[in-house]
């Protein structure tokens, strides 16, 4: 024992390691106090923190020690396989400093921790800088809490630390505005074992909560059946970005079967953020649902979508999000968008029903849903797929939702097997065949005059998603649904009047209506609609092969019955007969549109008009009617 | 006295009363701290609180006391009086809780009351969930005040307590932010007799506050005395509005006479929401000014509107507010977004001089006030019963806006006996009557280039209404009317080149000009101005029976003098005569406008023409020009 | 000595003065305590303030002092010239009351000196209400800072204390949100000479800190050298904003050349705004940057912007704007927007390169920078400028920005001296000229569809000037331009086909192209840039004088090569040679545009083309291309 011990600046530092330091907190040089563990023939065995443990061998100790009593030891060897070996230190002049982080705390844990101090270790998720501290969102295995690093008024305290970036946060629990916080004391950017350990447990939470609640589908349907497995991807896919703190831009075919679609998926989303973020404000911050003009992920959306993402990463730190695309998003005129992302960490997810163009997204996107792909079509509808999507990430909201594929189904005018099936859940469930009808109709009419503005509470409300009150839903949807039948009837009752007959070639009965000359413009139904709803009736009328195009001064939206149409080659085919015609468009094979260039309206309809007399006749009426108007 | 008094479940509970604590908070089996505060042959009468008193028979006492006495009482009985017995108990080994509720405090006085403890009583006028506590806006008969309470971080706190609920607050006075707001102990929603208690105070006290101040209109004119009782009407529902926390979105036609009634509202109402919150951003939240596009309220204006205002009652916890319509909303294209609103608690109020169309909306709307209901006309117009209105709400205006008439007057041409008065009183204040055109002019291109922004700031400047710099205000006004004049003019030299005449069957001049071909797009004056412009100078030039038809592809604007037309009636006949053409609009008698399908322009304008020619002409020369254009 | 020195109201107070007062903090008849600084035979020197002295006549003196003793002295006198004549006072029955205001601080101090009091002396920038404290932003010497004054919740403190006023404000340095921020105990608008020393102080400040950095231009060419001193006063001018805390609303023409100067501007305003503001949103707050439609300053880009600068001064209590017009604003045409602001505080500075209507704008705007005013011309762009402007403002970043005149001049198709220089400078810095090219169509590409939202990250990455990742930027770039030259392609593979020949009497080939007709709307190119890139192909083919018109229903775009037009001359002909034709437009000598109203076309092209085969040809084919498609 040596009175003299102290150094020159002062006396030595004796470390007090809290209980949860690890190896990781641990120099060579360093002294701890330590308690023995076991007595053995060639020394004692010391703890100096919970997990912290080593050799004193006897030929550095001074007394004699027995399992329970405190000694002073410094730490003199770190063995190539983790082992420690210590020596006995006797001081009377030292200092006590107690390594600034106890325990180790989970997100879990911090309601019940409050003005303790631990230490977390978890992965950075966001960083915003303040006017004041620094809040890095640090998510461990149990959740995702902020932590507030304080360096100088507006300056980002530890630097070296930023998103993506696993850490050891040693600090004090507060609480800020109700909400645990942790008050940073220290924060350790982790590597090697240390931030592999932390991995591992993210990982194993992750591979834990990110797995896709274990649900049976609705109906039972081989078609929806062979896209299940693809949908549990997605699933996890989705889970795993909100885990990770990752926002989710959702953009959707402003239609019914896309609102039946997305509408589902956010409430299931909101949701699960909610479950697994203590800021309340999370649901709102983290999701985005996007309705889109176009068919297709337009370069206007694409770079709206992206700057917004870019602004948010700088003003709030946030990561860039992740874009699903439902209802929409499995062709060619898709690519050019993504591939715009692709140069920025921004994954895509595709959960579609029309008809991909073979191969063209694949590789542009992490997941691509698709009966296509799977030898199905269109009558598995988007909005079927993803109330299955959204039980996978929210099982308690089946109840809520079991009448949407229904929904979705008379939207898009699906015939598939599956339908008889939905129908009879959705009457179960107190919503018979008229009122679903009436549902899309509502739907229809309600985004017409939202004008891509998503309306959050007015869909859920109509869609009865969400809504806790049934007889609004009602109500309401009884009145939209009859203002729209009624602006559909005025519009009608104009355009009927100019719609012109003729006879092609191959025997079926052309119709052509002038929409721009001929109805009213910017107001319910727009003209596409307006060319469907004047279809219907002359297929009503005639009952015999029939097509309807209306067109505008470079548009043309094309309709048909009992025709063997394959619009998108007849579109391939117009863009090289017609020089000049600047001709593009497509969609299904028996329900599409067709641009060009106003001058030449003429010459391109001309041309369409032959191939239409052409086409082969079906002799199985009705069938290739499905699909709703875009 | 007995030592073995206490229960099984620990010693006996006596409570101590907050003076404030009234018959409710008592209950049967309880004990409670009593002081005597009446002696009488059969017993002794006691105080449990200050308002809560009762009898201990003689029977049931075991001591003698006196007056100022303590003794512990048992509740035995609660008359149907109201009346309670008590029984006295001795008991030694008891704990006493005090009943978490001090005297009752009114909003006016928080802030005398900084740390002390109370209770309120109100009404629940806002729930909003906080990442921390659950903020509840309390309404009492003196003010709203915020009540934080804390469950748990981002957790509702008493769930059971909603918007509209009748509740008593315990907790602590403090000051947040500098305002003063109650922390929580308590809060319960009360029920029969006790919540009748609250909202007897809080009705009378509304009807107090709510009650229009006692104002005589600025002018002495019939027309408008006859509408005075219900403006005093509006002008309670309003301020009830106000008073209860609801917010209002203000609709009205974006032109002069809309401004001249909406922005000396806006002011007054500004100024009420300030008196009566304490929240200092209280006016910007509760209150949206919102120029409407078309002169009914469109399906995509309700939409939106709804759409908002669903939105903020989740993200804000605030009521669904009032729909206040100005200059505008008396006519049946109103009543489809009137239903629309009519399944949520949206109230309804009309203040417009338009001619509506009769019995359309009442039933839909709460008020609608309107000088075609008391056999006068639109030369009572909105501006002129706004600023009674304004002067309802918020009296020390008037100074403020007593030019305002005059601008409103001129601004829709109004002829009425009243114009006069208005003129003077505006010359008195320093404004000139050249002076108050160019405001109109001013307004209207301000309006024009603020495309359906509110432009608050702007339009306060313009209209010399809350300006702070009455030379500001005079040279804006003078540049924008004179830029307003030469854009005019640019506009003329174009368009009146173009204009056609031709002399009808009865007479009058009929002029044509094709605002789409001739005239500048997409720039001030629009169509209808320049229409309504070229007409007054043909007006000027022959100074006969003169028709003006300005139009477009597929809309046509109708001016005429001296000609006694009925656009209303002229629209409805080619409704239904031109077949197929889309046919729609209105306006009023001699003012309005057509709107057809493009294709069938031709027919419909010379159905048109058919008929103006055959309309008979007006002696008394110009009296029929007034209404501006729309 | 006397007992009986308390007056009826209490004890006598005497006054502890902190270190920091100044004679502004006495007054006649009050005490202080005081400590003598110099003895001479009339009396004693004492201070009561570190700089606060005066002298106590020996007739005055009640004791001996040495120098460094204690005494009570009453202020008797304050002489003319500011000498104060003291008392000595001799009391026991006191109190101590210390005036509340230590030293003075300086905003560079605060930070180390959280807890004390003492007191800041500057000017008012910014005077928020909230709903507790009022905020006041104060300037001093050496920065800006929060002082929170309360006064009653919601209640505006110091009224007289408004933006711009001199104020001594006393408190306690306190923390908040990490930032310092100083609780006010007192607030003192000064005036005179107290006043004359802070704003002496600020304005030498404001001298010393807005002086332009000193740097040399990055090429030596004398056009650009003579505007240097032009750019030095701008510079100092945005400096000087940036100090007195006044935001800066920067408006750009939306193309290359407008970026390139906007972008780097904007990196070294911000920067700056950093650098000397406390609050670490203030970048954000301050600074807006626009992209402008139209090749002018609108009336509704005005309204706008004078609408949302009334708004942040209600709202934020924020000061007005200065207005920086860059690549845009030297015509006659911005002149009503001028006018329109001149009315409130809002001072304009131009940098503009485009060719300016004599003496238009001056005597509107504080500083107009343009290089036609040195008898230089377009081919210094407002890129080269404002690159050096940047580097004036904050000039550590050089490097970063040193490619991006080569990008504007490559843009706007600079044939200047300098180009060769700062094609190398690029070069070196490792942009070879096809990619400079390819980030100027990225940036052309990237704006079309941002449609007017500033895009700030995006277009960072794209011009590579605060980017982090120059990958990303080379892959962006190549992306982008990439689908640019596609979709040009695909738009001349319709319009080509469409485009008439003829040759005029001077002899030069004129193209005209329909693009409202043959070439596919709403989408890239616009018609104004499909225009140029038809002539481009055509002098291509020809090699000889070339015209190209495109045009629409109511605009042509006009571009020429080797044909000496003047196109302003020939829309100021036009306009009075075509009655009714509505024509305006303008823009470089041979490229721009007209605008005429539609049923006038055919009149007004004809006079056009008539004008056109008039003009002389150019022999030296070629040098007349430049300038970009607007």
């Amino acid at each position: 024992m040596s009175e003299a011990d102290g150094t020159g600046d002062g006396a030595t530092v004796v470390y007090e390691l809290g209980s949860g330091c690890t190896v990781s907190d641990v120099e060579e040089g360093a002294r701890y106090h330590a308690t023995v563990n076991g007595v053995v023939d060639y020394g004692v065995f010391v703890d100096i923190a919970a997990e912290v443990s080593g050799l004193v061998h006897t030929s550095n100790l001074v007394g004699d020690y027995e399992v329970g009593e405190d000694l002073v030891v410094e730490l003199t060897t770190v063995h190539e396989d983790g082992d420690l070996g210590f020596e006995e230190v006797r001081t009377a002049d030292y200092e006590t400093r107690t390594v600034g982080r106890g325990n180790r705390l989970t997100m879990a844990d911090l309601e019940d921790t409050v003005d303790e101090a631990g230490h977390i270790e978890g992965r950075v998720v966001q960083a915003k800088q303040t006017g004041g501290p620094t809040i890095f969102q640090v998510r461990d295995e149990t959740g995702i809490t902020p932590c507030a690093a304080f360096e100088e008024a507006g300056v980002r305290a530890y630097p070296e630390a930023g998103v993506g970036d696993v850490v050891r946060v040693a600090g004090t629990v507060e609480t800020r505005n109700g909400s645990p916080q942790v008050e940073v004391d220290d924060l350790d950017v982790l590597a090697g074992a240390a931030a592999t350990d932390v991995e591992d447990r993210l990982d194993a939470a992750t591979a834990n909560l990110a797995a896709p609640a274990d649900i049976d589908p609705l109906v039972d349907w081989p078609a929806l059946g062979k896209l299940y497995d693809d949908l549990r991807e997605v699933a996890r896919l989705l889970r795993e970005t909100v885990l990770e703190g990752r926002p989710i831009r959702m953009r959707h075919h402003a239609d019914g079967d896309g609102l039946c679609a997305s509408a589902p998926l956010q409430h299931a989303l909101e949701r699960f953020i909610a479950d697994t973020h203590a800021d309340p404000d999370a649901p709102r911050h983290l999701l985005k649902r996007l309705p889109s003009k176009a068919p297709y992920y337009e370069m206007e959306d694409v770079t709206r979508d992206l700057n917004f993402a870019l602004e948010d990463r700088t003003r709030h730190g946030q990561k860039l999000p992740l874009l699903l695309m439902l209802d929409n998003g499995s062709t060619e005129e898709d690519t050019p968008a993504y591939r715009n992302l692709a140069h920025y960490d921004i994954p895509v997810a595709v959960v579609d029903h029309h008809h991909p163009d073979p191969g063209a997204v694949e590789g542009l996107v992490e997941n691509h849903v698709n009966p296509y792909l799977h030898d199905e079509d269109y009558a598995v509808t988007t909005g079927m797929l993803c109330v299955e999507l959204a039980r996978m990430i929210a099982p308690d909201i089946t109840e809520d939702v079991r009448h949407v594929p229904a929904v979705a189904g008379l939207a898009d005018r699906s015939e598939g097997e599956g339908m008889a099936d939905y129908l009879s859940l959705a009457r179960e469930a107190g919503y018979d065949e008229s009122h679903l009808q009436d549902i899309g109709e509502a739907l229809d009419y309600a985004t017409f005059w939202l004008r891509y503005n998503d309306g959050r509470e007015l869909i859920y409300d109509i869609l009865d998603v969400n809504c806790d009150d049934t007889d609004r839903h009602a109500e309401l949807v009884d009145l939209l649904a009859e203002r729209a039948q009624q602006d559909v009837d005025a519009q009608l009752g104009v355009a009927m009047e100019h719609v012109t007959h003729e006879t092609l070639d191959n025997g079926a009965h052309l119709y052509r209506v002038d929409v721009e000359e001929h109805a009213r413009r910017f107001t319910y139904p727009a003209p596409g609609k307006t060319t469907g709803k004047v279809h219907d009736r002359k297929v009503a009328e005639t009952g015999d092969p029939v097509i309807t195009i209306g067109f505008g001064p470079d548009f043309a939206v094309l309709r048909s019955d009992g025709v063997r149409l394959d619009i998108p080659e007849m579109v391939a085919e117009l863009k090289t007969e017609v020089d000049g015609g600047g001709v593009s468009g497509g969609g299904h094979l028996v329900v599409g549109s067709i641009k060009f260039v106003k001058g030449m309206r003429a010459a391109v309809i001309e041309a369409l008009v032959g191939k239409m007399g052409e086409a082969e006749l079906d002799e199985e009426l009705g069938s290739s009617a499905a699909v709703a108007d875009d």
